[in-house]
């Protein structure tokens, strides 16, 4: 299933897209939210998902995130080798662990906004996963039972903030609107081997990152085994995974997105996003 | 007011303690979580407690934390000079900041799980800030506007996980049980002062942690401004405003937690709270 939400930003409604059609899925479920998956609210809907009986939704309305307020965006820096080389940093031993504000999330299609006093505003394609059932201290091999499914992430960075400010990475990647999710959650049953997808990004139409997930350092496995070492995986929690190399900020010199780009990205089977930037209007 | 949650895991019903006693407050909010902050659900406390109507609770009663599932629990690291000196750490030109998982939070009085293969497991008493409005952009004279009030705060942290594993601190303060919270929320009208306020710690009964908020490097109004020029506050999102000296990898050799341990707590003003430790049990 391909999970939309759908509707004025604070105001958007659970929905599906089928054979190309959107539906309003409201009279079904009440969010994709933590008690949406912890509830099984996947199976529920896989059982009573019915297009004849669905109200159509009009493809011209905006997408929100496809899940509402996660408890938590964790983030894995580095996670692939050729990033990690671009970015003049070690291949790390161990995964690379961040956070995101969830208050940066915005839906797929919606603009990013440069922050006030930012120069150095980069894009990251990443595959997200989306964790199903609570998860603790669990193995590589049990890791694909607690995936709800996938979305396409742009991890919007800002390297001033991020890396020259002190401290902790959390600061430059949490400004409002650097987390556009979507435009769906993809359920896993619809991909084959998450550790083998193409992924792209461009801007302003020129292709600046064209990769593919087997380039992991630690595929989506490892990842979800090592996280769940350190802290509980909530059900609807986002796990961003790396991006690959083509970073602003690996380029010499160095380019950061302005005010009127417009940055497009997409993963195999997961479709694809549009952001235009904007300048922080105060 | 002083905010309290009750009840079992899960299942917490908002309160009030009022001159000694506690009130079931269920009848008036549905809970103490970002929805209510950004609804005025202080005014409206304020407006319609009236102790002859509300139900007393047993102060036998477990408590929870008393905000529901924050968007995010934001922390400043080596905020106070004498800290940054145990820590063998520079004193900061900028707050530093970190995230920690909200799925970490507890009842001020539940017991603290050793994760698994841990043998680094520290304390930290701090002084936290929740955020009653959406704050972006705002300066230090505004910063006590969008402060809905103040809690105790035991900053668990793995120093093994935090720092020598790689990567971000973010692995050493996300583990479950890390965040015991309360014993209230105290609305900000009842704190004169919040950078002049004693708290301490004790193990077994010996004092380790004796500092006051006047040893701050950044103040509250500081750190409240500073963060919101990178990432929007939200309604319910909680501040942990760093720990002064006194923590276990401080001492020479470094002192860490074990199974059967005792740590109270407490903030001038805020009250306190008491965790037992537990080793892990798979």
């Amino acid at each position: 299933m391909k999970l939309i939400r759908y509707g004025n930003v604070g105001e958007e409604k659970p929905g599906l897209e089928f054979e190309g059609k959107w539906y309003d899925m409201s009279h079904l479920v009440r969010e994709y939210d933590e008690d949406f998956f912890a509830a099984g609210g996947l199976d529920k809907l896989k059982g009573e998902f019915d297009p004849k009986l669905a109200k159509e939704v009009d493809q011209n309305t905006r997408l929100g995130a496809p899940v509402h307020r996660p408890g938590k965006i964790i983030c894995i820096g580095l996670n692939y080798r050729k990033h990690a080389e671009e970015s003049g940093m070690d291949v790390p031993k161990e995964p690379v662990v961040f956070f995101k504000a969830t208050s940066s999330i915005v839906g797929p299609n919606d603009a990013i906004e440069i922050p006030k006093n930012s120069k150095k505003t980069d894009w990251e394609v990443e595959l997200a996963v989306v964790i199903g059932k609570r998860a603790n201290y669990i193995s590589e091999e049990e890791a694909m039972d607690y995936v709800a499914g996938y979305c396409l992430h742009n991890d919007v960075s800002e390297r001033e903030f991020q890396i020259e400010r002190g401290g902790q990475w959390v600061k430059g990647k949490s400004c409002d609107t650097f987390a556009p999710l979507g435009p769906y959650l993809v359920t896993k049953d619809e991909i084959k081997d998450p550790n083998n997808l193409n992924l792209w990004l461009t801007v302003n139409g020129k292709k600046v990152q064209d990769g593919n997930t087997n380039d992991f350092i630690f595929n989506v496995q490892h990842v979800i085994s090592y996280l769940s070492q350190f802290m509980s995986l909530m059900p609807g929690d986002v796990i961003s995974t790396g991006t690959p190399e083509g970073v602003g900020f690996g380029f010499k010199p160095p380019v950061y997105l302005k005010g009127g780009d417009v940055v497009e990205l997409g993963i195999e089977g997961l479709g694809s996003s549009r952001q235009e930037v904007k300048n922080y209007e105060g």
